[in-house]
């Protein structure tokens, strides 16, 4: 199969159109996707779809308001679970080993994979997605919204509809900066201005300085976009959530 | 584009031809990755194209001499990488604030993302591709052997080539014990078993419980495949490496 176009050219989209997607649909794409490779074939995840007005609602301020949470047709809160998984070991006389960071990890990956296989698929069919950093910063809120047990943690929220109208691919770095032969060579200065200066010189990211009264692009992250003083607050949330249930770090 | 079959009957790749993938198709793969979603487009993400038999051979040990690392065209391995953006906040005069467990989380999710992007374009186009789970486990040797700076850790590794031999899909739980509408539905030890019955009742699974010595399928799980003398040791060392290498979670 020949879609090399097809993945370059695809985007995230956050306006929707209203149309409805089938349910009989959504469940055959999370079906397809549930076919994603998953470590030992344990499938520690869970996926809680929000289509109703009153959850999607409930969930909006947990991801600060955006606006695709209610213009959306669907809301999908993928999580790392080994609730399931637990539960099985306990009725089958089996004595888990799960409580720890590695099992995090484990569990991690596998609702990623799972998450970004469905993101695939549903651009596939058409439709339209846009992933919400937003559920590691406020997982809290989303668990007590979603009824969430012990052991299940929200990992990727994937806002999902019909396109209101075309969107443009993002710009992309040089692909020879990301990969890297048989060693990593590490980045000197002059290197790195190299790589980033097509993506300062675009319009809209002028456009993006300015408007925020920065002097380079690299500040409108550090002081706007991802600031340390909000890393550090919902590092201390995520943490204390994760190991309050069911993940104790050390 | 109707793909529904294509990514239910996918499977993990494990014996490969020795057929090579022309360093154009790589390379060309790796960029329609590239076009995967990102965090606010920050592409926190290298991969290290290993080819060359030596350095298969100084990685093999890593992944426990797992036959494919030997055995595949190319292994992959997907590190989460903050080294890049933080040198471009360095040089435009920007101050980062990184250097902490949400940052790892966001990288880490970026480049699960990646690697789970460039994994199903492979396939696509007839490569097959096998995750290899170790990668966080012996992330201190395998940074060591690519001679990844800080700031860069080793997620995920793919082992990569043109399939030897026919695979078969792996079983998965029924779609509906995956999926939870508006709120998680929490299981009853009746629901876990029905859940897992036919899983159980796979003439695999009864071959691998018995080759095992063991009561239950969870045992092997719990007692051989993913035991918590592993997880904790493991979590102790990628922890520690983790947070020495750029990212100190409290």
């Amino acid at each position: 199969m020949e879609q090399g176009n097809f993945f370059k050219n695809r985007c995230t989209v956050r306006n929707y159109s209203g149309q409805k997607i089938p349910e009989e649909l959504l469940r055959s794409m999370l079906d397809g996707a549930a076919h994603a490779p998953t470590t030992g074939n344990m499938q520690l995840y869970s996926v809680v779809v929000t289509r109703d007005e009153a959850g999607k609602k409930k969930l909006a301020p947990a991801h600060f308001n955006q606006p695709s949470v209610m213009g959306c047709d669907v809301v999908l809160t993928f999580c790392a679970d080994f609730n399931r998984f637990v539960h099985w070991c306990d009725v089958s006389d089996a004595c888990h080993g799960y409580e720890n960071f590695q099992s995090f990890i484990t569990a991690m990956l596998d609702v990623t994979i799972f998450a970004q296989q469905f993101c695939t698929i549903a651009e596939m069919q058409g439709l339209g997605c846009c992933y919400l950093g937003t559920t590691t910063y406020n997982a809290p809120q989303i668990a007590e919204v979603l009824s969430l047990p012990k052991r299940v943690i929200p990992i990727v929220t994937l806002t999902v509809g019909y396109p209101a109208t075309e969107s443009v691919a993002s710009d992309r770095l040089p692909i020879d900066s990301i990969v890297h032969y048989e060693e990593y060579q590490d980045y000197n200065d002059e290197k790195i201005k190299e790589i980033y200066k097509e993506k300062e010189a675009r319009d809209d990211s002028r456009k993006y300085i300015m408007e925020n009264n920065k002097k380079t692009l690299a500040q409108v992250f550090t002081d706007v976009r991802y600031t340390k003083e909000n890393n550090v607050r919902f590092s201390e949330i995520f943490l204390d959530f994760i190991e309050r249930n069911g993940f104790p770090f050390k």
